[in-house]
């Protein structure tokens, strides 16, 4: 067995400048690997380089290289480091791993296999049609939790695994990291990193797996370990620099981050990509490629390496039981929503209020925000409890991963909630939610021009197109307090991403306090024998639609107003149904740009009707600051110009 | 004359500590400022406050306290540090200042007009609808080059300024950017801390106005100034802790900055939020609140305080006039497309190839990438000139900022590519890029699932939505070789933003060389008199859809096939004609989900037709990794789901 041996005295080095600088609670003593477990452990690495290197050969892409550097480190998490049981791996006290840098796949599927979960031959099925074991991983496994792949994006997650795991949870299990360098470029990372220092999150390990080579060409940093170390303890780690090929120092490296208090621990391995495969080892413009032609004998050359050894992998240490059952079925308003017809109230502030109630009754709702609580009014959970609420600065991309990490595993109900405009930051991390199968709601406030003099930086005017892109995402639109409350009871409640849409305006209050609302049910608010167009508004619109119909009608004209509730899914039967009774004529009006949004969501939903026509309302350029009125009008979607258009349409 | 001494024994402690570490190649001697001037300079700060606190006072909204923390320093960049003709804001040698924390808007205004460049009048129109002084900057105004206002932005975009001055323009002139604590937890600010760095730019300053407090609570670090210092430069700044309130130190500072080489400055000031505001400064529940009752007293105070000086600011240094004449008008391919219609070539590799002959006809069209230039193939203009292409690494935000700042004031035309699917991570930037009336070009290659065996965190299933709800935005789907290099051409001379979307797999070359595109006109690619459906695709879903058509010619059923070209605008009127030619039925077919693509985007161009009906094909749920064929098929998407579409349409 040849273990390289990269820079020790380096690597050594800086990790003793760390600890005399800056001395840490180590509370239990590290003692030294013995050398026979330290052996089987290299042998594991090595045998989870051969099945990456199969396992890609059979499916002719992937990523064999980018495994390799990481080889040795995940035989020590798996098979030393982390506490877990095969026969249960989504087992609410078991030590979480997730791999941000996704594309590695390959030896994460080996190391579970390695464990005795699923056959390895399993492992040549690799990223066929039929199989689960895909390009990058997803949660279609039973072993992983959140979907990785585009970059940067784990450790928020793990962020929020860990934040509940200790307090929330307040149990014992741990969650582990692993980065590649080149994503450690992206600033998902340094949010998570920041939001991880900050809460002191001692429960929590970033592996930086620095191979040195990025896709294209090296990284920026290349072995610049030292500047990773820098940059770690500058956000609060405790950061220890190891040669991540040797196994002894990635042992005492994970016991030293067990036994570290009051700080997160980085790990900075110093790695080479393609370690152990000769020839490509440290080689450029071997990213994402299968070995081909050299495969054989590079496998060959390992298993001589390790001698043909059949040394079975340990058996990982089981878990302290101790994370508590939860439950997060059936959650309820503490209360009814408790409106007067006719008062005027913020559909945001219903969403604290809703956020309350749903707190009151179920401890395990969560109220997650970005430094906007006292806009979106998130800030209400606290009089619940500040347990209940996870403030995350401003950081929306580490926001929603913070919330995708505190729900997984069904631990948590989470809303996250900022500005709707800012989700548009967390745009890939949403994307990734939805093939991670989330759970998570988002609301976002401040939509489109109504929120006035802040000007259009501050305007969501294309988020529910955004959210509606998403598969399984449920868009709610409340165009009043009392539908706000439910909407917010429904989302917490319906599986997969939630989108709520508030409005910064105090609206006036709709429906009764009882009236009953479901996902994909439109309400039909205006309704007459004589109704010549079905008008569609929601939040601010619906009420500039409901003053347009007063005045419609004050002149003869009368249009049936509908509420859609969900943008997505649509009540097409509704609207269709009512479409049809007025003889075709369908007119909606949008606080959003006219692309993606509730015009092209009707358009589209009856797209294959003959004989109904839509006709849309929406803003049709970059706004600008001034009062809410003013903008509403200037932008074509007052009620002045709501009933210009119904004359348009009857002409 | 009352100045706050803020910790002067620590800052000045820890500016020595920084220079005893790491000694910078200082090559002016700084000298003491004068004590006339300083006084004069704070005399202008104080006269900053009172028209921020005036200015919201009469708007009724805006944030004079998040103004107040950064008037010292803004009365210094003006009036001492930053070189610039207040008779033409945009000239080309003029130092450039991004404010990152848009909602102190005010401040900068005033700052403008206490140059000369319009009456102190004018502020008092703040936020009006007819007033280009909005709530936050926005390039109607000829002195703001880019919006800000969604945080976390403004340092890219300085960076990317100045990477240009260094290293395109190779000028002197210098970029200054201000950045508020809150906004410093954004991950956007350390992807472009880490260009920043790892370029060398000594042309750019950050400027932290570190006020101790965010919007809803204090920020995680509050004035930790020593923690934002080790941050600083662990990412390869220069950094000075100063008191920012202090004038001396703050010239001190920029003159520091001005005389570093090799590394760019970052000045951490310690501030307090509402500074020289009485019963203001460093409460809390003051963010973006105007004072209301108290602004007359407090102006007052100020004035007493300044009493009522009315010493002119000094006339800022001119700057050096070494900035390039550039011309990025009717730029053309070097050369026209060399592709033999039937031979396979993917998009993806036609843009590299666009681009490289586009970089040969105009020395200022430039690639940016974010290590993926090896997929996308931008890596082909590296042939031309390295100068040409600037590489970003994996950190998407800043890869699209740092294009922005490079675009803007027309020094380049700037085209940034990564996959598809990771400009959702930059949709906030590109949001911003809208209201900055932005110029740049974003290509994003591996469209859908015909990526194959990734998987779904690879695929861009989105793009299209996203890209559509721009305004402005120019969308390209080339479904060729020559139409994509044609489809680039035009880009390179559309103004605002411009997305082309590519292709991983070879497709067949469908043009003529000599065929000449335009943006929002469609191709009939197939047309018969027998027509019975008008098919649209774009990309692998147009040849999908031809060989529909081949199938369904050789049963004796017609399809009008049509290619779009530009999906925004997208050409109505020749898919309406079409449509009524062959009697109202439209197929569509994209390798993206069913929300906001080119189905809706046909869907709703027909929304008020009668007797056309759209049925649209796309991909409807999360999909898995698989061969690109067998993923077509799976989703619904393939040449066989198309004939059986058609074969229901006509039932």
């Amino acid at each position: 067995m040849t273990i390289d041996r990269l820079c020790p005295l380096i690597c050594s080095m800086t990790q003793r400048k760390i600890s005399d600088r800056e001395p840490i609670n180590i509370k239990k003593k590290i003692s030294k690997m013995d050398s026979e477990k330290s052996k089987q452990l290299q042998i594991i690495a090595d045998r989870l380089r051969i099945q990456s290197i199969l396992a890609t050969s059979a499916s002719k892409s992937g990523h064999p290289s980018s495994c390799a550097s990481m080889a040795d480190i995940l035989s020590v998490l798996f098979f030393h480091a982390m506490k877990y049981k095969v026969s249960a791996p989504k087992d609410p006290s078991s030590d979480r791993f997730i791999l941000s840098k996704g594309h590695a796949a390959p030896i994460l599927y080996a190391a579970w296999a390695e464990a005795g979960l699923f056959p390895k031959s399993e492992l040549m099925n690799l990223r066929k049609i039929d199989s689960d074991l895909e390009g990058h991983p997803t949660p279609r496994l039973n072993f992983i939790d959140v979907a990785t792949g585009s970059l940067g994006q784990g450790l928020s997650v793990a962020a929020g695994m860990a934040y509940v795991g200790k307090n929330i949870d307040k149990a014992s299990y741990r969650t582990y990291c692993l980065i590649g360098d080149g994503e450690s470029a992206e600033g998902s990372i340094w949010e998570a990193m920041h939001f991880a220092g900050h809460y002191k999150l001692d429960n929590l390990v970033a592996i930086f797996d620095v191979n040195r080579l990025g896709q294209s060409e090296p990284t920026a940093l290349q072995h610049d370990v030292e500047t990773y170390r820098k940059r770690a303890d500058a956000f609060g780690f405790h950061a220890i620099v190891i040669d991540g090929h040797n196994i002894e120092e990635i042992v005492q490296a994970f016991d030293e981050a067990a036994a570290t208090k009051g700080k997160p621990t980085a790990i900075i391995a110093k790695t080479f990509k393609g370690h152990g495969l000769d020839g490509v080892a440290d080689h450029e413009n071997w990213h994402g490629k299968p070995l081909g032609d050299k495969a054989a004998s590079i496998v060959k050359n390992i298993e001589e390496r390790i001698a043909g050894s059949n040394v079975p992998a340990p058996i990982a240490e089981s878990p302290v039981e101790d994370a508590p059952v939860v439950s997060i079925i059936n959650i309820r308003l503490s209360s009814a929503p408790a409106y007067k017809k006719g008062e005027t109230v913020a559909t945001r502030v219903a969403y604290g209020t809703a956020l309350m109630k749903l707190a009151q009754n179920n401890s395990r709702v969560i109220g997650l925000d970005g430094d906007t609580k006292n806009s979106t009014y998130s800030e209400k959970i606290k009089k619940v409890s500040t347990d209940n609420y996870i403030e995350c600065y401003i950081a929306e991309q580490n926001l929603v991963g913070v919330a995708i990490g505190a729900a997984c595993r069904d631990r948590t109900v989470a809303f996250c909630s900022t500005f709707a405009a800012f989700f548009t930051r967390a745009f890939d991390q949403i994307r990734m939610g939805a093939i991670s199968q989330t759970n998570i709601n988002c609301v976002g406030s401040h939509a489109g021009v109504s929120i006035g003099e802040d000007g259009p930086s501050q305007m969501a005017l294309e988020d529910l197109a955004m959210f509606r892109t998403i598969p399984g995402c449920t868009v709610f639109y409340p165009s009043d307090a009392v539908s706000c409350e439910r909407a917010c009871e429904l989302a917490a409640n319906t599986r997969g991403i939630c989108f709520i849409r508030t409005s910064r305006p105090a609206t006036v209050v709709m429906y009764d306090n009882e009236e009953l609302f479901q996902v994909g049910k439109a309400k039909v608010v205006r309704e007459n024998p004589g109704d010549k167009v079905v008008l569609i508004g929601a939040g601010i619109t619906m009420h500039e639609g409901l003053k347009a119909a007063d005045t419609l009608a004050s002149n003869g004209i009368h249009v049936c107003v509908i509420d859609p509730f969900t943008i997505k899914p649509l009540d097409a039967d509704t609207i269709r149904a009512h479409a049809l009774r007025v003889g075709g004529k369908v007119l909606t009006v949008e606080d959003h740009y006219p692309e993606g949004g509730i015009g092209e969501a009707v358009a589209s939903a009856l797209s294959t009707d003959t004989n109904i026509t839509v006709k849309r309302l929406a803003v049709n350029e970059v706004p600008r600051s001034g009062p809410p009125e003013a903008l509403l009008e200037k932008y074509g979607i007052s009620a002045n110009c709501i009933v210009k258009a119904v004359y348009n349409l009857l002409q």
